[in-house]
Protein backbone atom coordinates (compact mmCIF):
# COMPACT_ATOMS: atom_id res chain seq x y z
CA UNK A 1 0.00 0.00 0.00
CA UNK A 2 0.72 3.57 -0.89
CA UNK A 3 3.15 4.94 1.66
CA UNK A 4 0.67 8.80 2.67
CA UNK A 5 3.61 9.87 4.94
CA UNK A 6 7.26 9.33 3.72
CA UNK A 7 7.34 8.66 -0.27
CA UNK A 8 9.63 5.43 0.19
CA UNK A 9 12.07 7.04 3.11
CA UNK A 10 12.53 4.24 5.86
CA UNK A 11 10.42 4.68 8.42
CA UNK A 12 12.14 5.03 11.96
CA UNK A 13 10.98 3.84 14.97
CA UNK A 14 12.64 4.88 18.65
CA UNK A 15 11.11 2.14 21.17
CA UNK A 16 11.91 3.17 24.71
CA UNK A 17 10.86 0.22 26.58
CA UNK A 18 12.94 -1.72 29.59
CA UNK A 19 10.60 -4.72 29.77
CA UNK A 20 12.11 -7.57 27.36
CA UNK A 21 9.15 -9.29 26.98
CA UNK A 22 7.51 -6.20 25.88
CA UNK A 23 10.01 -5.04 23.58
CA UNK A 24 10.36 -8.75 21.57
CA UNK A 25 6.10 -8.32 21.38
CA UNK A 26 6.75 -5.05 19.55
CA UNK A 27 9.00 -5.68 17.86
CA UNK A 28 7.85 -9.01 16.71
CA UNK A 29 4.79 -6.97 15.63
CA UNK A 30 6.45 -3.92 13.76
CA UNK A 31 8.80 -6.39 11.50
CA UNK A 32 5.68 -8.07 10.23
CA UNK A 33 4.18 -5.15 9.74
CA UNK A 34 2.59 -3.65 6.18
CA UNK A 35 4.83 -0.48 6.55
CA UNK A 36 8.58 -1.46 6.19
CA UNK A 37 10.23 -0.20 9.25
CA UNK A 38 13.41 0.13 11.36
CA UNK A 39 12.66 -0.13 14.75
CA UNK A 40 15.23 1.22 17.85
CA UNK A 41 15.36 0.41 20.72
CA UNK A 42 16.82 1.84 23.86
CA UNK A 43 16.16 0.24 27.58
CA UNK A 44 16.25 3.43 30.07
CA UNK A 45 15.08 7.26 29.50
CA UNK A 46 18.96 8.11 29.31
CA UNK A 47 19.76 6.38 26.56
CA UNK A 48 16.39 7.91 24.64
CA UNK A 49 18.18 11.22 24.96
CA UNK A 50 21.11 10.01 24.49
CA UNK A 51 19.82 9.02 20.66
CA UNK A 52 17.58 11.68 20.46
CA UNK A 53 20.40 14.70 21.20
CA UNK A 54 23.05 12.71 19.62
CA UNK A 55 25.01 12.16 22.88
CA UNK A 56 27.04 9.08 24.94
CA UNK A 57 26.82 5.84 22.64
CA UNK A 58 24.81 7.72 19.91
CA UNK A 59 27.11 10.85 19.32
CA UNK A 60 27.22 9.82 15.71
CA UNK A 61 23.33 11.19 14.41
CA UNK A 62 23.87 9.03 11.15
CA UNK A 63 23.55 6.24 13.20
CA UNK A 64 20.89 7.31 15.45
CA UNK A 65 18.15 9.13 12.61
CA UNK A 66 14.98 11.47 13.78
CA UNK A 67 12.61 8.99 14.75
CA UNK A 68 8.90 9.44 13.00
CA UNK A 69 7.35 8.72 15.95
CA UNK A 70 8.58 7.53 19.56
CA UNK A 71 7.07 4.73 21.60
CA UNK A 72 7.72 5.56 25.08
CA UNK A 73 6.98 3.52 28.42
CA UNK A 74 6.93 5.48 31.35
CA UNK A 75 7.85 3.86 34.55
CA UNK A 76 11.61 4.02 32.97
CA UNK A 77 15.07 2.97 34.60
CA UNK A 78 17.51 6.50 34.71
CA UNK A 79 15.19 8.71 33.81
CA UNK A 80 11.62 8.10 33.98
CA UNK A 81 9.13 8.16 30.72
CA UNK A 82 7.54 11.84 31.85
CA UNK A 83 10.91 13.39 32.01
CA UNK A 84 11.85 12.07 28.71
CA UNK A 85 8.59 13.51 27.68
CA UNK A 86 8.89 16.85 29.00
CA UNK A 87 12.43 17.31 27.43
CA UNK A 88 11.37 16.05 23.69
CA UNK A 89 8.61 18.29 23.70
CA UNK A 90 10.59 21.54 25.36
CA UNK A 91 12.87 22.03 22.51
CA UNK A 92 11.91 22.42 18.47
CA UNK A 93 14.57 19.99 17.57
CA UNK A 94 12.18 17.42 18.62
CA UNK A 95 9.09 18.34 20.06
CA UNK A 96 7.24 18.09 16.10
CA UNK A 97 8.23 14.37 16.86
CA UNK A 98 4.72 12.40 17.84
CA UNK A 99 5.37 10.38 21.45
CA UNK A 100 3.07 7.75 21.98
CA UNK A 101 3.27 6.66 25.79
CA UNK A 102 2.81 2.98 25.95
CA UNK A 103 2.53 1.80 29.37
CA UNK A 104 0.32 -0.52 31.76
CA UNK A 105 -0.65 2.08 33.75
CA UNK A 106 -4.25 3.26 33.75
CA UNK A 107 -4.17 5.96 36.36
CA UNK A 108 -5.88 9.08 36.15
CA UNK A 109 -2.83 11.09 37.24
CA UNK A 110 -0.20 9.34 35.04
CA UNK A 111 -2.71 10.44 32.20
CA UNK A 112 -2.96 13.71 33.02
CA UNK A 113 0.67 14.52 33.64
CA UNK A 114 1.24 12.78 30.15
CA UNK A 115 -1.42 15.29 28.44
CA UNK A 116 0.08 17.91 30.44
CA UNK A 117 3.94 17.41 29.09
CA UNK A 118 1.99 17.37 25.49
CA UNK A 119 2.17 13.92 24.66
CA UNK A 120 0.66 13.26 21.43
CA UNK A 121 -1.42 10.10 22.37
CA UNK A 122 -1.54 7.66 25.37
CA UNK A 123 -2.43 3.67 25.28
CA UNK A 124 -2.58 1.01 27.94
CA UNK A 125 -0.88 -2.08 26.97
CA UNK A 126 -3.39 -4.62 26.76
CA UNK A 127 -3.13 -7.68 28.64
CA UNK A 128 -4.65 -9.92 26.03
CA UNK A 129 -1.72 -11.29 23.83
CA UNK A 130 -4.29 -11.18 20.83
CA UNK A 131 -5.61 -7.12 21.47
CA UNK A 132 -1.86 -6.57 21.94
CA UNK A 133 -1.20 -7.38 18.85
CA UNK A 134 -4.12 -5.64 17.01
CA UNK A 135 -3.12 -2.64 18.62
CA UNK A 136 0.49 -2.80 17.55
CA UNK A 137 -1.12 -2.99 14.44
CA UNK A 138 -3.45 -0.11 14.49
CA UNK A 139 -0.95 1.82 16.00
CA UNK A 140 1.77 1.08 13.21
CA UNK A 141 -0.89 1.78 10.94
CA UNK A 142 -1.89 5.21 12.28
CA UNK A 143 1.26 7.31 13.06
CA UNK A 144 3.25 5.75 9.91
CA UNK A 145 0.89 5.59 7.18
CA UNK A 146 -1.61 8.52 8.08
CA UNK A 147 0.33 10.62 10.61
CA UNK A 148 1.79 13.73 9.11
CA UNK A 149 4.70 15.56 10.72
CA UNK A 150 7.43 17.78 9.71
CA UNK A 151 11.12 16.41 8.10
CA UNK B 1 -16.15 -5.02 20.10
CA UNK B 2 -14.90 -4.12 23.73
CA UNK B 3 -14.89 -0.28 23.88
CA UNK B 4 -11.69 0.40 25.90
CA UNK B 5 -11.64 3.81 26.37
CA UNK B 6 -14.60 4.72 27.46
CA UNK B 7 -16.89 1.80 29.41
CA UNK B 8 -20.07 2.64 27.67
CA UNK B 9 -20.30 5.68 27.64
CA UNK B 10 -21.21 8.05 24.51
CA UNK B 11 -17.97 8.92 22.65
CA UNK B 12 -18.31 12.79 21.65
CA UNK B 13 -16.53 13.94 18.75
CA UNK B 14 -16.44 17.80 17.99
CA UNK B 15 -16.22 18.47 14.37
CA UNK B 16 -15.05 21.85 13.43
CA UNK B 17 -15.13 22.18 9.64
CA UNK B 18 -16.57 24.52 7.08
CA UNK B 19 -16.89 22.11 3.91
CA UNK B 20 -19.89 20.79 3.57
CA UNK B 21 -18.77 17.75 1.43
CA UNK B 22 -16.30 16.94 3.87
CA UNK B 23 -18.17 17.68 7.09
CA UNK B 24 -20.79 14.99 5.28
CA UNK B 25 -18.71 12.32 4.50
CA UNK B 26 -17.01 12.34 7.85
CA UNK B 27 -20.47 12.12 9.29
CA UNK B 28 -21.39 9.32 7.19
CA UNK B 29 -18.41 7.39 7.86
CA UNK B 30 -18.80 7.77 11.73
CA UNK B 31 -22.28 7.02 11.64
CA UNK B 32 -21.19 3.94 10.55
CA UNK B 33 -18.69 3.48 12.63
CA UNK B 34 -18.74 -0.11 14.39
CA UNK B 35 -18.04 2.71 17.70
CA UNK B 36 -21.47 4.18 18.54
CA UNK B 37 -20.41 8.34 18.56
CA UNK B 38 -22.32 11.42 19.03
CA UNK B 39 -21.21 14.07 16.58
CA UNK B 40 -21.32 17.45 17.48
CA UNK B 41 -20.63 19.32 14.58
CA UNK B 42 -19.95 23.42 14.22
CA UNK B 43 -18.59 25.68 10.77
CA UNK B 44 -16.36 27.72 12.39
CA UNK B 45 -13.45 28.26 14.82
CA UNK B 46 -15.62 31.01 16.99
CA UNK B 47 -17.93 28.27 17.33
CA UNK B 48 -15.75 25.60 18.17
CA UNK B 49 -14.37 27.48 21.25
CA UNK B 50 -18.02 28.79 22.13
CA UNK B 51 -18.85 24.98 22.20
CA UNK B 52 -15.78 24.08 24.35
CA UNK B 53 -15.83 26.91 26.88
CA UNK B 54 -19.63 26.67 27.02
CA UNK B 55 -20.00 30.15 25.47
CA UNK B 56 -22.98 32.26 23.44
CA UNK B 57 -24.70 29.49 21.78
CA UNK B 58 -23.75 26.55 24.10
CA UNK B 59 -24.05 28.26 27.47
CA UNK B 60 -25.57 25.34 28.63
CA UNK B 61 -22.66 22.33 29.39
CA UNK B 62 -25.29 19.51 28.87
CA UNK B 63 -25.73 20.21 25.19
CA UNK B 64 -22.36 20.61 24.70
CA UNK B 65 -20.29 17.62 26.42
CA UNK B 66 -16.78 17.67 26.32
CA UNK B 67 -15.32 15.62 23.75
CA UNK B 68 -13.25 12.82 23.61
CA UNK B 69 -11.63 13.87 20.45
CA UNK B 70 -11.78 17.15 18.28
CA UNK B 71 -11.34 16.91 14.58
CA UNK B 72 -10.18 20.06 13.64
CA UNK B 73 -10.24 21.47 10.19
CA UNK B 74 -6.87 24.69 9.43
CA UNK B 75 -8.16 26.94 7.52
CA UNK B 76 -11.77 28.20 8.99
CA UNK B 77 -14.20 31.44 9.20
CA UNK B 78 -13.34 33.85 12.16
CA UNK B 79 -11.10 32.19 13.60
CA UNK B 80 -8.17 30.48 12.70
CA UNK B 81 -7.56 26.43 12.77
CA UNK B 82 -4.04 27.31 14.59
CA UNK B 83 -6.12 29.91 16.56
CA UNK B 84 -8.14 27.49 17.74
CA UNK B 85 -5.46 24.95 18.25
CA UNK B 86 -3.35 27.49 20.68
CA UNK B 87 -6.70 28.26 22.61
CA UNK B 88 -7.64 24.62 23.15
CA UNK B 89 -3.58 23.88 24.76
CA UNK B 90 -3.14 26.84 26.70
CA UNK B 91 -5.86 25.96 29.62
CA UNK B 92 -6.05 22.96 31.78
CA UNK B 93 -9.88 22.89 30.99
CA UNK B 94 -9.07 21.51 27.33
CA UNK B 95 -5.90 20.95 26.71
CA UNK B 96 -6.31 16.91 27.48
CA UNK B 97 -8.45 16.58 24.77
CA UNK B 98 -6.89 15.06 21.41
CA UNK B 99 -6.62 17.45 18.83
CA UNK B 100 -6.38 15.70 15.27
CA UNK B 101 -5.85 18.08 12.28
CA UNK B 102 -7.56 17.05 9.63
CA UNK B 103 -6.56 19.37 6.61
CA UNK B 104 -6.23 19.31 2.55
CA UNK B 105 -2.92 21.59 3.85
CA UNK B 106 0.32 19.13 3.76
CA UNK B 107 2.57 22.31 3.31
CA UNK B 108 5.47 21.60 5.89
CA UNK B 109 4.91 25.43 7.74
CA UNK B 110 1.32 24.27 8.34
CA UNK B 111 2.51 20.92 10.00
CA UNK B 112 5.65 22.74 11.73
CA UNK B 113 3.02 25.55 13.66
CA UNK B 114 0.52 23.06 14.59
CA UNK B 115 3.26 20.85 16.18
CA UNK B 116 4.48 24.13 17.25
CA UNK B 117 0.92 24.54 19.18
CA UNK B 118 1.09 20.72 20.67
CA UNK B 119 -1.61 19.16 17.85
CA UNK B 120 -1.96 15.53 18.80
CA UNK B 121 -2.05 14.61 15.33
CA UNK B 122 -2.09 15.78 11.95
CA UNK B 123 -3.84 14.27 9.45
CA UNK B 124 -4.04 15.63 5.44
CA UNK B 125 -7.26 14.62 3.95
CA UNK B 126 -6.91 12.09 0.83
CA UNK B 127 -8.50 13.32 -1.99
CA UNK B 128 -9.89 9.63 -3.18
CA UNK B 129 -13.24 9.09 -2.17
CA UNK B 130 -11.98 5.34 -0.85
CA UNK B 131 -9.00 6.74 0.74
CA UNK B 132 -10.86 9.25 3.11
CA UNK B 133 -13.50 6.51 3.88
CA UNK B 134 -10.35 4.59 4.96
CA UNK B 135 -8.30 7.25 6.93
CA UNK B 136 -11.68 7.82 9.24
CA UNK B 137 -12.02 4.03 9.61
CA UNK B 138 -8.81 3.98 11.33
CA UNK B 139 -8.89 7.34 12.47
CA UNK B 140 -12.21 6.82 14.49
CA UNK B 141 -10.78 3.18 15.47
CA UNK B 142 -7.44 4.73 16.60
CA UNK B 143 -8.81 7.50 18.85
CA UNK B 144 -12.29 6.05 19.97
CA UNK B 145 -10.92 2.57 20.67
CA UNK B 146 -7.18 2.51 21.90
CA UNK B 147 -6.56 6.64 22.98
CA UNK B 148 -6.67 7.20 26.68
CA UNK B 149 -7.51 10.70 28.36
CA UNK B 150 -8.78 11.76 31.21
CA UNK B 151 -11.85 12.43 32.00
Amino acid sequence: MENNNLKGQPINILLVEDNEDHAALIKRNFSEHRVANNIHHVFDGEAALDYLFHKGDYSDPAASPKPNVILLDLRLPKIDGLEVLQKIKAVEETNTIPVVVLTTSSAELDMLEAYKENVNSYLVKPVDFRKFSNLMEDLGFYWLMWNRCPV
